[in-house]
């Protein structure tokens, strides 16, 4: 249950928008797990792997994202994605992990947004990234399942357990 | 796995103080879980019991706590509590709940100040509560250890594992 | 002086976007001027007039908020707008409103997003408004100027004194 | 109305109050004037004179203070200060500034804390002297009045117009 056996791992999506002024849109910026981290008193390694909406990642970069996953020395991975594809980045790693327990989280609304879920999200994932045996979950909602018996209802704009 | 299984108990503490513009000092407030829950869009059956400073909380009312938790008819307790006396607390549940999986948190910043790390800790013990095994357990920093093994290092104002 | 001769006017804009967790777009929600006015201990009389981006206002629906402005039995009206047409918008008030102190202001950053600048424009705003004499002003970046003379530059995003 | 001559001062009080989590208790923290200026887009000269809670302000730092004012070669100044004892500051400094234009502000709430004033408040005292002819002017509240005629109510936590 030490801090430094985990590896955080950001991709972008929602979890890491701002806002431009310029645009008035908002787009992915840096990743706030160093910050929501430090809140809480805890320094961990954190590398950027993506910086995409989920929407927006092809299929050999998700290849890319499971590679580094599968290569990495820590036997805990944290990851925070955008929602969108959030299980078919989990359904591509899970094969190349065995071993390994894999958390994904993310967020319905931005960090940098008033009522965003990003610190409480990341807050569960850590925790379940600590104690749940090998293998590649979602943790949104307070909850955290297998990958594939988690699915975003995109109409209710929520994870439903299948 | 399931949010209905879980009661949420609010005892005060850092994690729900607030400004009073009068006085110019810190009082607590109402419980912080039922909004911070509602942002990662659950919704809990939060009980509060107590409203103190955990410095002040009296052997008595610490029984009553003890009481309240071993009556409940939920197997999953997530408490808030002040940091100070978080671990007699602890140690007083633990004898009266035998088969329930009890964790309290709190905060080192008061919800209601820039930076707080109230959120976050409501994660981790919402994921530990849902998954570990029946015992009393402390949530802070990220971390979730049994109550006996996180003693609240007050010079440093962390919890160290011991 | 007296905060009861103050007409606020809200008709959207940035200040007043919101986020959408299932579009994940932002949205112009309710004005966020009660508010802001609330946590600086006034209560105002706010209209709402329009709830638009201010590059989607109609020349009818400026017309219309024009004429809202002139009808006011108050002489002191501080507007909350979109900064990209609130030139316009002044405008086409000021012939309207002979004897009214009319002060246009607005954000760079929605209310709802870390960072913005929405309270502190519309202190000024509403200092500028008690204060100054008859005319159309615009109150954005700590300055008010006759509107005529403060220009938005839309590549440096942000008012320049003409 | 250009922002290069106006001098910012500030003294400390509730609006720089910060939170320390090893005592648990506010303390006055660096200036809060640099940030919110910077979320407007305005860069000012800021100069900390004092950092006390007002109501520990000694009469030989209050001489500093209008002494400090008195000096400065800009015709236009905003002061930060406690609200308890912002009316007696602001007594002391005016036979000492003919010509200038001095605004007092402050905070209910500490700009650390949830729903606070401050940002409001420096933005309506920036107007105010930009604005107002020579005099010394406490802001709050929404309202900039020459200092005698508005004075700090405890009891109801608010300046009361004399």
């Amino acid at each position: 249950m030490n801090i430094d056996r985990i590896h955080f791992v950001a991709t972008g999506g929602t979890i890491d928008k701002r806002y431009d002024p310029l645009s008035g849109q908002l787009y992915i910026g840096a990743p706030v797990l160093p910050e929501i981290l430090a809140r809480a008193g805890i320094e961990g390694k954190v590398s950027e792997v993506l910086k995409k909406d989920s929407l927006d990642i092809s299929e050999s970069e998700r290849e890319q994202l499971a590679a580094f996953i599968a290569a990495l020395p820590e036997h805990q991975v944290l990851i925070t994605h955008g929602t969108d594809t959030m299980g078919a980045s989990a359904a591509l790693i899970e094969p190349r992990v065995p071993g390994k327990t894999v958390v994904l989280t993310g967020a319905m609304v931005p960090w940098s947004i008033a009522g965003s879920d990003a610190a409480f999200n990341i807050g569960v994932a850590l925790a379940a990234v600590q104690i749940l045996p090998p293998g590649v979950y979602i943790a949104m909602h307070g909850r955290v399942l297998p990958h594939a018996a988690y699915v975003k209802d995109r109409a209710q704009g929520r994870f439903i357990a299948g």
